[in-house]
């Protein structure tokens, strides 16, 4: 089993929006949506997951991925 | 103008989920649904906001903060 340290006290976000006092992101989704969102702060097209968690995973043992939100037709 | 370091190749994720791989969350919603999503790994309602970012991001100097979903009715 792999031993897995606590989370630092240390910023996740160093590139994103520094500006920004809290990045908060709006999104309006419609029937037949399905987006992919990223949550390691990472990415090259944030808000959207563009695949750079796998790396920062592979470099720190970390194991961050995205969330995939999806909206059924009701049709 | 605040000085921002560059973010340190560090875990982001000290206790969601620790023995998966990677945290892939997948989430189906439907019209008129609204929903607040973590992007910090803080949470306690994880996958959703439980507003502990504004703890991490006073500790650290961050500034991150939710992802927010909503689903207009085509109606
Ligand atoms: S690029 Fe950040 S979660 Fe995929
Ligand atoms: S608790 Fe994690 S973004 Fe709000």
């Amino acid at each position: 089993r792999q031993i897995r340290t606590a989370r630092k006290a240390e910023k996740i976000n160093g590139k994103i929006d520094p500006e920004s006092p809290k990045v908060v992101t709006k999104e309006d989704l419609k029937e037949g949506d399905k987006r992919v969102y990223c949550r390691c702060w990472l990415s090259g097209t944030f808000p959207l997951c563009d695949g750079a968690h796998a790396k920062h995973n592979e470099a720190t043992g970390d194991n961050v991925g995205p969330l995939i939100v999806g909206v059924k037709k009701s049709g």
